[in-house]
């Protein structure tokens, strides 16, 4: 690619990526977007169908949020959350708390999901003290749970992706199995009675682990959960970084799951996929336990330089306004109706296909365990012009929000060549 | 503020902040900016002296960075950096090449910089298991340390600033004093010897503490503990989110003290205050012992959504090129002279001040310890349009690195004002 390659090989460090093989890797260096589409420097097309990295949700250069982007940097771009205000950033928290599933919301703003699932942590943890119960200290979390990269979100995170390895540095939590178990959520009700006395928090992100390869669990069993919860007072957490914002067929999975956490992380696409801003939202049992003395001890000390930041309120207040008024959840009702009946007509009867699940437009094709089968796979689809990237032997296809009829069906078909060819080989 | 206050106190929880005396406390909600003006719902403008947090460098609505984001958003906001790279991402990648005091680095983005202080703990942390040493898995820190709030940059962070109501979660460090002992760096390098089988790395905000109320260090005792890690292989970690950009006089404070570390940790000032985006810069010793097989162990398994954000990058580079090309180090240094002689015959004699430093553009005036002293000068400094927030007893002047000879004289006037009301209460 014009020598793009090893100019960025000489000076970027990309995350989950072997940077030893990354130029081998055949990496799409992306210069600009078009809709459902990028574009790299050669000028190639590739249908983002991972909606680069689950935060696309209505495409790229929406005109619409390019002009709340324009209007607000003729405002202002960022002004500090520190004891002051910025009038955007309060319409944006009002859009939110409309349609959050937690009961009369405030929102704390951080920029990335992982530090917005660490101000649920600590939130959480401060609670109890502020209540004079510091005991319940501790959390309940899942088997295969993914919560961001950051020592608090890790350890609240399951082993796997590489994160043992800092064992070291996490702190230990109640551990619930994956939702790759059926009795999940029950054994996890179980647990959370057990050890109420010493917990602070159950953390779950709900219907779908996204991470994990798109394990999902029956939205019935959910309320089981919140109902422990309720009954012993231990806090719910609801992780909906990767599932928010319509993504699973619904603004947020909890409200398939009918559930109303007590905190609330959120990111990736609140802002459409287009800046970085992520956010904690807390009930009123949650925030009112912080309200006290001026400067006193139960006030949350914390937080980051961005929090609020203008231009992402902006765009994110347009964002919410958008996703109402294109319907965009009918088309992901719809488009998720149509991949989920294709992939069980192409895909699922390949040898090499292990399973494959869908909810909403998260999807992950699970693939028989084999030689970088995944990666293999995904660099045939992207040799064809669909991006796509793999977790392990899972191809996961999370394309944007507004996708159409006709790019669900190449992506379907895209895969299918793909996997045939590499099957193949 | 026409009602702003109200609604906003409804819905957004701010960081550092007790909620129950916000509206109390008169908060600025900011409609828009000018240069170095916030203007307010109401239209009443203050002079920005904290630089919305320590982050704005060249003003607010710099035509030039909004030009750039504009040009950027033509092209496309974002796309993924995780096994795919992204033009301007690397652009910005050679232009820091070019400027931070780390050998040949490597850099690894992401939003917040607490995460980016995260991300060089954890590749410490693997930099040690890579090459077969993982007993060497702790880290030095300093007393009054402040380093982010997410759990890990807590953990290295010290204990104040109502952190240690967390110590739970927290893994223990090996604490070195902080910079209000005139011994602290010798010490520490005693600590590293002492310690070295067990460290991973050493961790500091050259030259300057700044959330601890601009503690300084000379910059000549830096030496030492740079040739400690030499001697001992332990990594040297500088977290420049504070004081990077310019701040301090440098571009970096690293080059002051004539350090150059290991791995380096940015945020705040690196896109001129407009957009969240943080790095972690990697020199060749720490990258390299990560290249390995392709989907092996040797691998960073850590990666944020937004890393490497276009739209962030774009103004990024752009402000690097603007520091340059207007000089905006001499005016640094200019505007610092001049503050600290401003400070040492207005602010120094009075009698309810007890020390006042300065380094660059950061300053602090500590406060003779009383009844919220902090607090209601700077009210009081408000209120006559120059907004400051104080760290406890410690009034913060940290004002744009574009202020203005003018400027700087209202706001060393107006605190002398501040203070002689206050005291006089």
């Amino acid at each position: 690619m014009s020598g793009w390659i090893e100019r960025d090989e000489a000076v970027v460090w990309h995350g989950f990526t072997q940077m030893a093989t990354y130029a081998d890797n055949a990496p799409v260096i992306v210069e600009r977007g078009e809709g459902r589409e990028l574009i790299d420097v050669d000028g190639r097309r590739y249908l983002d169908a991972i909606s680069s990295l689950w935060v696309t949700t209505l495409g790229h250069r929406v005109p619409e949020l390019d002009q709340a982007l324009a209007d607000q940097a003729a405002r202002i771009a960022h002004s500090t959350m520190l004891g002051n205000g910025n009038r955007v950033t309060i319409e944006l928290a009002e859009a939110l708390a409309e349609i959050v599933p937690v009961d009369k919301p405030h929102f704390l703003f951080a920029s990335d999901g992982a530090a917005a699932v660490e101000q649920a942590l600590k939130i959480a943890f401060q609670y109890w003290v502020n209540i004079g119960e510091p005991e319940r200290s501790s959390y309940l979390a899942f088997g295969d749970a993914y919560h961001g990269d950051t020592v608090g979100s890790l350890s609240v995170g399951a082993g796997g992706f590489g994160t043992d390895l800092f064992d070291e540095l996490r702190f230990p939590v109640v551990r619930a199995p994956g939702f790759d178990d059926p009795a999940c959520l029950t054994t996890a009700t179980k647990l959370i009675f057990e050890h109420a006395h010493h917990l602070a928090a159950v953390v779950v992100e709900p219907l779908v682990q996204g991470a994990a390869g798109m394990r999902m669990a029956p939205a019935d069993d959910f309320g089981i959960l919140a109902e422990a919860c309720r009954e012993t007072g231990v806090l719910l957490v609801c992780d909906e970084v990767a599932t928010g914002f319509g993504r699973t067929g619904t603004l947020f999975a909890s409200e398939q799951c009918g559930i109303s956490p007590d905190l609330m992380a959120v990111g990736k696409g609140l802002t459409g996929g287009y800046l970085p801003m992520a956010a904690t939202a807390a009930n009123p049992r949650v925030y009112d336990a912080f309200l006290g003395d001026d400067l006193g001890p139960k006030t949350l000390y914390h937080g980051h330089s961005y929090s609020g930041n203008a231009l992402a309120s902006a765009v994110a207040l347009k964002h919410i306004e958008l996703l109402r008024s294109w319907d965009v959840l009918d088309n992901v009702r719809a488009r998720s109706a149509q991949l989920d009946a294709l992939l069980d007509n192409e895909i699922v009867p390949l040898e090499s296909v292990a399973d494959v699940r869908v909810q909403g437009l998260m999807c992950g094709v699970e693939l028989q365990p084999g030689d970088r089968m995944g990666r293999r796979v995904c660099a045939a689809t992207v040799e064809r012009g669909v991006l796509l990237r793999p977790l392990g032997d899972v191809v996961v296809i999370m394309p944007p929000l507004t996708i159409t009829e006709d790019e669900i069906e190449r992506v379907v078909h895209t895969l299918h060549d793909a996997i045939a060819e590499t099957a193949q080989r």
